[in-house]
């Protein structure tokens, strides 16, 4: 299946502005053609208090980065980030802020929100949206947290964790989007991305 | 990680008695190794009222046939429905029904359930259980489940979609296991398994 094809994008180019495996394979599993080019934007460099505002702002800041040296096409910026009682869990730093993390998810629901911007060259035109989550785990005993940990999986991951590897074993329930909780909401994506290229159409009189 | 060593089963052999290349993968992604031996159950031999019951007779039908001919180890027998307004619905005859069933599940929401059982041999120890969740699609036009029927993947699929492939796309909303509706429950198989292996040990006196 074509997606590019079937929403009339003909050669415009779509940018994936992340370098996440896992987003490119759901861009795959979309049936979407595309390119990746990574954007350099500093994913600490400030403090946000709403978890909307923060995947948001992100996801617009990673997108325009890549779209200022970009011509032509769709760039697609997203982040993701866990939050457990208002606090962000992002990424660990090491093995032990893994165990501490994933000990703290351990027997609780937390949510997942992933923001993303479309931005359209050379119009400048850009929509921005969000996703959110609710991941349940069962209690993790100490050996099994180990176990995951030594697979290496934890830590290039928000919140430690990857529901579509081993983690997948430590979660008994999804509330939203399943792909949001891997990095990209994609049936919210297709919809907005739908619209965004409706009203693009219109805009030009098709 | 090797889910095997994990659960200390040794050299007891898992046989996974079904022929659904998304259960064997599924039990990859748990770290299970295992064999598969596919039972000769015809699925459509009875027609059940309650879903639970139809998962679960199902599943233990498939688990024991193959049983009866294996000497050792832990078999393993599934079967997965999709459910709406009471009706269950199976895998599509043919194109047309294929593209009945989806526009039927357009814009609803419809309830996935996967019964499992596991046999021990040579004790001939068993247990059931199902998991349920409901899965909300977002409205589709004849264009998108056309495209989709041509990919050729709603055949051999209950619901005529699959939630891992291009009809993730349809998908708005998950409640409950993900992977209960690409036909496996892992983390409830692994805690029954869990619970299942520690009453044997006990019933050993260990």
């Amino acid at each position: 299946m074509n997606l590019n094809q079937l929403l009339k994008l003909d050669d415009r180019p779509i940018i994936l502005a992340s370098g996440s495996p896992r987003r490119a394979s759901l861009f795959e599993l979309m049936g979407l053609q595309f390119e990746v080019q990574v954007s350099d934007v500093d994913e600490n460099s400030e403090e946000y208090l709403v978890p909307e505002v923060h995947v948001l702002e992100l996801s617009y800041k990673k997108a325009s980065k890549v779209a200022e040296v970009s011509n032509d096409g769709l760039i697609v910026g997203a982040d993701t980030i866990v939050v457990l009682d208002d606090e962000t869990l992002g990424k660990p730093s090491d093995r032990k802020d893994a165990h501490k993390i994933l000990r703290r998810l351990s027997s609780r629901t937390h949510a997942v929100y992933t923001g993303y911007t479309i931005i359209e060259k050379p119009s400048g035109r850009s929509t921005s949206e969000y996703a959110r989550t609710e991941v349940t785990f069962r209690e993790l005993t100490d050996i099994e947290i180990e176990a995951y940990i030594a697979t290496g999986s934890p830590m290039d991951k928000a919140g430690a964790y990857g529901i579509q590897d081993h983690g997948a074993l430590f979660v008994t329930k999804v509330e939203g989007c399943f792909y949001n909780v891997m990095g990209f909401p994609i049936t919210s994506f297709y919809q907005t991305l739908t619209r965004f290229l409706g009203g693009a159409a219109r805009a030009a009189g098709a």
